[in-house]
C-alpha cells in the first residue's frame, strides 16, 4: 500500500493546460493552501490536446523516478463537455489522480491496491464558480492525500474504471507491430514497442512503409539527415533523425499516427 | 491587515518575461537568498507585451485561490524607458508588489489597507549594474515582506497610486457592453463581463457585430467549429469555438480588441 | 571552499531540453528522491541546440545572484553521440555540474577550488535503461552534494578539463571587437563586450557593417523601430530595437553570428 511521506510529500502535475494561462498556478495555489509543506513538480503541461496516449507515455516513463508515496495528478480530457468521474488510483508505491478516461491504463493491474471516485464534497474546493476539476477536485484531493487523509475517506470504491490498452503492441508470426505514442520536441517518434518486445535475432525497423534499418546504438555514427531506430532513455523503440525532425521528414503527426513494424532481416 | 504566514510564505510571480531568458530565475535567486524558506509559484510569464489588462485578469482570477498572506509580485510595464514608482499594496488578505501603472486597479478599494512606494534602498539589492526592478527592487521587497518586515519599513505611504478601470463594463438601457480582456491559449476570448453583470432575462451575446447566441452550458452540445458564449471557470463571460480558436475564427487579437454586447432576446 | 547550506540547499537547472518533454521533471524526481529538502530552481530549458556560448552567458549572468553554496547543474551538449566526461567544478562559492565541453569556461580560474570527474558509480542512478547523463549522473551528483557528500567522494580529480574562451573580446588599437553570444526573447542581441571593456572616450557601436550609434541610456528617448546599443541588466553591451526585434531587423541568428565593433567617434 502506498504511504505518503509526511515531511515534504511530492505532488506531480501533468496536463494539456500549457504554460500561458493560470490553470496550473490555480492547482498549485489550492494545494499550497491545504498542505503548505507539499512540493509540486511539473512533469509537463504541453500534452497535445486529446493526447491520452501521449500523457500515458509521459507518466509511464516518469513516475518510477519519483520517491515512493508520490502523488501524480494528471488532467487530459478528450471528451470536451463530457463529464468524467474524478478518480484516485492507489498502487503499491504511488497514487494517481485524474479523470476516468483510461489515462492510467498503463498501470500494472497487479500493483493496483484500490480505485476510488473522488465524490466526497467535503474534500472539494469550496469557492467554485464553475467546475474546473483540476482546481476544484483533483488538486484538493492530492493535497489532502499528502496530509495523510486515506483514500477511503476521499471517495468511494469504484469497480470498473475505464480501461483501455494504452500502448498497442501486436506480435504476428515473427513480426512485431507497434504504434506511435509520442512525438518529442525534437520530432523524434516514440513507438509503443519496448526493449522487452524485441526479437532476439537481428531485425529491421519500418516506419509505415519506409525501411529505417536495424537497431542503432547512438546518433554519433550517422550522417546528418538520416533516420535511425534506437531504444530511448525510457526504454522504448524510437525513430529519430540526426540534427533534424523525424516527424517532419516523414510527415507524421498525432492525428495521422504511424505504424512501426519490426521484421526479421 | 494582511499577515504573512511565516513557515512557508508564498510569493507568486506574474510577468511578460517569458520562459526563455533568465529573468524569472534571477527573481527567484534573489528571493531564495533573502528568505530560503519562502516558496515561489509562477502564475504566468506569458503576459502579452504591454498587456496590463491581461495581467490584471490573470491576477484577479488567481489571487483568491492562494492562502491568506500570499505576496503577489507582478511585472508588466508598457512604458518602455519610463520609470514607474515601485509599489507595495497591502489588502486585507494579500500583498501586491509591482510598478505603479494601474496594474492592480482591479483590487476592491475597500479592502486596501495601505499603498507604499518601495523607496528604502536598504531593502533593495546591493549588486546592481543596471536597474531591473523585478530583480533589484520587487524581488527583495517580496522576500523581506515574507520574512516579516512590515510594509512601513519597506517604503513610504503613497496617496494617489495610478488607478484605472481595469475591466470596462457599461450598462446602457437593457444592454451590457464589455471589452476583450484576455485571450487564452486555446484562442478563447474572455470579456470584462462577469456573471453578476448579466441580466436576469434571456439575452443574446454579440461579438462586435456577430451574433453568438444565448448563454450556453457546455461545449458538449455544440457542433465543431461553432462559436458559443459561456461563463468560464473564473466567472467571466467568454466566447469560444469548439475544438478551434475563436480568436482566429473572428480575426481578433489584443491590438484590435473586441466589443462584447449583451442584448435582450 | 564552497559549502552547501544544509537546510534548504539550492540546485539550479539549465538545459536545452525544452519544457514539453519530461526530461526536466526526471532530473527533479531523482533530486527529490535523494534529498527531499533541496530546492530546484529552473534557470532556463530553452538554451538553443548546440548553444554552449548562450548557456555560458545565461549561467554567467545568473549564478552570482544565488546564495553561496548553490549547485548549478547545466546540460547542453553539442556533441550528439559523443560521450563527454561528467564534471563537477567547485569554486569558492558555488558548484557547477555538467559535461566536460567547455561550458563553464567563463569561470574565473583563480576562484576554482577543484575539478572532478563524476565517475563513482555508487553515486549514479541505479535504474538506468540507457544513459541520460542529466538524470542518471548529474542529478544524483547534485543531490548528494546538497546532502553534504564532498566532491572528492563523488569523483576523482581532473587535471585538464576542456576550456575555451567563452566570450571573445579583442582589443585592436583603439577598437574593441566582440561577438554575438545571446539572443533574448525580444530579439535583443547580447554581445561579449562588457561594461569594463568599453573605452573611456566617446565611441560608436557597429553591428557587422551597420552603424548603430553611441551608447544609449534607455529606450525611452528613441523612435520606434530604431536600433540602439546599451548596457543590459547583466552588464553586457546589447543591441536592441524599440518595440521590435533586432535579430529580425538585422537578419541575425545564432548560426550566422555577428561581429560587434566599438570604434572612437
Amino acid at each position: 500500500m502506498a504511504v505518503v511521506r509526511t515531511e515534504r510529500p511530492i505532488i506531480t502535475l501533468t496536463s494539456d493546460f500549457g504554460w500561458q494561462d493560470n490553470y496550473v498556478a490555480l492547482m498549485k495555489a489550492v494545494i499550497a493552501g491545504i498542505n503548505p509543506a507539499s512540493v509540486t513538480i511539473d512533469i509537463t503541461h504541453d500534452i497535445p490536446s486529446f493526447g491520452i496516449k501521449a500523457a500515458a507515455y509521459v507518466l509511464e516513463s516518469s513516475y518510477r523516478y519519483f520517491p515512493s508515496g508520490a502523488i501524480h495528478l494528471a488532467v487530459v480530457d478528450p471528451g470536451v463537455g463530457i463529464e468524467r468521474r474524478p478518480l484516485l488510483i492507489e498502487t503499491l508505491n504511488h497514487f494517481f489522480i485524474g479523470p476516468d478516461n483510461g489515462l492510467f491504463s498503463f498501470l500494472d493491474p497487479t500493483e493496483i491496491v484500490g480505485v476510488y471516485q473522488l465524490n466526497k464534497k467535503k474534500y472539494h474546493l469550496k469557492i467554485v464558480s464553475r467546475t474546473f476539476h483540476g482546481r476544484d477536485i483533483f488538486a484538493p484531493a492530492a493535497a489532502y492525500l499528502s496530509l495523510g487523509i486515506i483514500p477511503q475517506e476521499l471517495g468511494t470504491s469504484v469497480r470498473h474504471p475505464t480501461w483501455s490498452e494504452s500502448f498497442l503492441v501486436k506480435k504476428i508470426g515473427n513480426k512485431v507491430i507497434g504504434e506511435l505514442i509520442y512525438i518529442d520536441k525534437f520530432g523524434n517518434l516514440v513507438s509503443s514497442i519496448r526493449e522487452s518486445d524485441l526479437p532476439l535475432r537481428r531485425f529491421t525497423v519500418y516506419l509505415n512503409r519506409t525501411k529505417i534499418g536495424p537497431l542503432s546504438g547512438t546518433f554519433g555514427d550517422l550522417a546528418e539527415g538520416k533516420a535511425l531506430a534506437y531504444i530511448n532513455s525510457a526504454g522504448y523503440l524510437e525513430i529519430g533523425v540526426r540534427e533534424a525532425s523525424a516527424a517532419e521528414k516523414f510527415d507524421i503527426d498525432y492525428e495521422k499516427g504511424a505504424k512501426i513494424l519490426i521484421a526479421p532481416e
